[in-house]
């Protein structure tokens, strides 16, 4: 039998849940988890399940779109592994972390290609037999920049985009190729420490905790739809450094806790928000 | 419109979600809230919702009943104040937490009593204008102070006994009078560290975090459904009164936290294990 | 015998504990608990020790005067409790939390009064016999009001001001006169959500962790140096007012850890940055 | 300048901190980190000290042990990379965590070898040019297998040898050769859940937190000094081969804060217990 992930967004009003769960039960499909939240400050019904059976997934589609309200989002999908890109700049612990996940067996996808600005991380990938693109951006404007990897991942064709710790910021030209597709893990617990060198801009406040916050990426930067957060706490022997090194195991962790989330279509983004299953 | 809180535990099979959904749709009801899980090692379906309308609940359940497999357990209640009664020995720091939550009106409850077979709590009852029942153990049997309680708790009627650090353990007989209604919060981490001062246990075991669990109370001491746990870290500096010390706050955060699960009709207990929506 | 806090802070050089540990040596005390900390980058040398013994602490003073550089901040006291004021607004959760502490005589500090500029927390600081101050600030300029409050301040002479949830905004030149000595929880795991409502902020913002932050008070809101931290996991079932009531616990004890840290004296304050030990 | 760590303990008596401080002072040494702990149960003085300067440090030893109680252990060594072997069975994500820090520079250590009972690292140890060892335990008793490590490891010669998901028990006999050198990720919060599958045992409990201990191999298996310990939380969606996924991360990043610290000399051992700078 296959398994199928069905999610669903859409204004909230009676009945929906019985609506779908007599699709699902009509087209014979077995219900494997099933979750359901509405956002009651804005009416909004939200459904992911997973299912298991034999369908037509246009037929089914076709089934709900009739019974659902006008406006819904849905989207059915066999699971299957997903194609992603890694992109990096020099640190090589979150890039490193991914590849050994995938290396393992346990990353629910396919790594087309690790792309960077630099070529420090040839040699890593390399040892995981993952094609390695150097664009550098020496000599050329950002917009060339961007252009020659946007070039690139037109052949590549990804699902996703991962930013693995590449440290430039993506304009929203680029972005907007590549709406809800791009993963960032930023150093820091967002919103705080916005911007260049969280860990330094940490230290200089003296908190006590620090973080990491896996994301999406839109327009502005740091500023995309929260994925993952995690924390681990810190004192006065921490210097900016100290700090930096610390954090690169919640960096990781939450980089692969969000990516997976992705890889599962466990996700909703809406209103900047994401709902989460 | 009224609230209503319906639980539902029964055999897995084709079509639930649809059968509920169909009767929930068919009595004019609002879904607020909805969750399900199927335990798939048991073939084990739950289902919590929360509604709004107004119904005959003895009808509903009727209609349920006729369309769920047999078997099955089917709860519904409109949202209200349980009654619970407190029981303490000398600690005060888990019941002055609740007294402080009830005096705030933020506990879904109505604390009937505090009960203790010491009368060192009996200042802060007062304070906060809640029956206080001294119940000493003195020169008495096991077996006599308990009937001696049950004897109290028959004329106050709780739906739920919550032992804020009773250090007394309670017979068998005793708990099979109130199965799955008495609520402890044992101070470590369980399974680790059953039975006496089990901060002492931890210090003499060096570990590096402490904690503390929330649990029904069944025949085996330390062994009843898990409900909420939460833990601390600590190093060699602490010795056992001072992880005593730094581990009140989490024994009086945790019993809180699982209280209200309690309170507000969350759990299913299954094989000794929780199921919290 | 005696107990004694001894802090130092001062421009490091070789030899300081050598000192140190001369002169402590030469007054036949003990030392219970020592610790240092040098901050390279400003090469600055902090020192905290507990002592037992009997001595003269201004001569003891006098001795560690002529052999530590000179411009050293050196602070010798014999364990006591502090006298402490705490001021709050209308939410009783952390002020009853201190009061509750204070009543288990878990508190090293006597509390002088409650001060709000609301009554409603009139008769919880009754319930446990703590005088009561009800400054309104109704009708009369913010600086009519903190002067009303510093006179009564004046007449209390408190060691600290804590504010347990005090929703006004206290003016620099309130500040000034208790430099270092006012202690506030912030709802928000600073410095993000800065301000107003954080919880709001933190809904709006659709983070998956929320904290609280316990800092002493200088002129910039919300900008004073970091004593303690501490958060708690969310998700999107969270509503700004389930936020809030799943922080009130966090707040709570960040408050109470924070306080007990200074009724210890194991805090420095260098930089706009807390030293711990 | 060189940099020295020395690291003290004996029983506490006064003056202890003045005498090493004066032989600091004489030998011109510089304290850049300096940490001191009692023990006041057992009077047991711990003092670690980071210093830089030139000297000889036998004859520094020399001085030192003049003036210490008698059957104080006292170490002193310049830091450098410690030497160690990995020892692994078919899961490879501690293992490649380490593999990858190592790759990294950030590991304070050189790897002399991957010792396995199966062959299933072996890939893994060859991208990063580690020598991979197969010593397969099949047809011979486990008294020949251990022996032929103990062969191999005494041509290696290893400071510390590190189990990373070495899934065979080791006996008594082999833990003498390395006491206090052998280091351990056991996937539980130590103590609970000792033995075989503790996943499988955490989910059969039904707990709401799993984690993972790092500590030193002794007799008896799984009670060896803890050295780190960190936790997730989990619910009843995890079975236990999802609490298996979601704990590697606690695995590797445990295993690897508890290594920085062997690697840098920062704990002692005492009483089965670690005293940890």
């Amino acid at each position: 039998m296959s398994q199928y992930v069905l999610k669903i967004d859409c204004q909230d009003e009676k009945g929906l849940i019985y609506r779908v769960a007599d699709a699902v039960f009509k087209y014979k499909l077995n219900i494997i988890k099933n979750d359901e939240f509405v956002d009651r400050e804005h009416s909004k019904f939200f459904m992911r399940a997973e299912l298991s059976g034999e369908i037509n997934t246009k037929e089914f589609l076709g089934t709900l779109e009739a019974m659902l309200p006008s406006g819904a989002n849905i989207y059915i999908a066999s699971k299957a592994k997903k194609n992603i890109v890694l992109m990096g700049t020099k640190e090589s612990h979150v890039l490193g972390d991914i590849l050994l996940k995938h290396y393992r067996n346990e990353l629910n996808a396919n790594i087309l290609a690790v792309v960077s600005n630099y070529d420090e991380l040839k040699p890593l990938a390399d040892k995981f037999d993952i094609p390695f693109f150097h664009i550098s951006h020496d000599d050329i404007t950002r917009e060339e920049h961007e252009n020659k990897i946007l070039a690139l991942l037109e052949t590549l064709k990804p699902d996703f985009i991962v930013l693995a710790k590449y440290m430039r910021i993506l304009s929203s030209g680029f972005v907007k190729n590549y709406q809800g597709r791009v993963l960032n893990i930023h150093h820091s617990f967002l919103p705080a420490f916005i911007g260049a060198n969280p860990y330094k801009q940490a230290y200089e406040r003296g908190v006590k905790i620090i973080g990491a916050t896996a994301h999406f990426v839109n327009d502005n930067l740091d500023e995309g739809p929260i994925i993952a957060q995690d924390v681990i706490t810190v004192n006065h022997e921490f210097d900016w450094k100290e700090m930096q090194r610390a954090g690169r195991n919640v960096e990781k962790v939450v980089l692969s806790t969000a990516l997976d989330l992705v890889l599962e279509d466990r996700i909703f983004v809406y209103k900047n928000k994401t709902v989460i299953f």
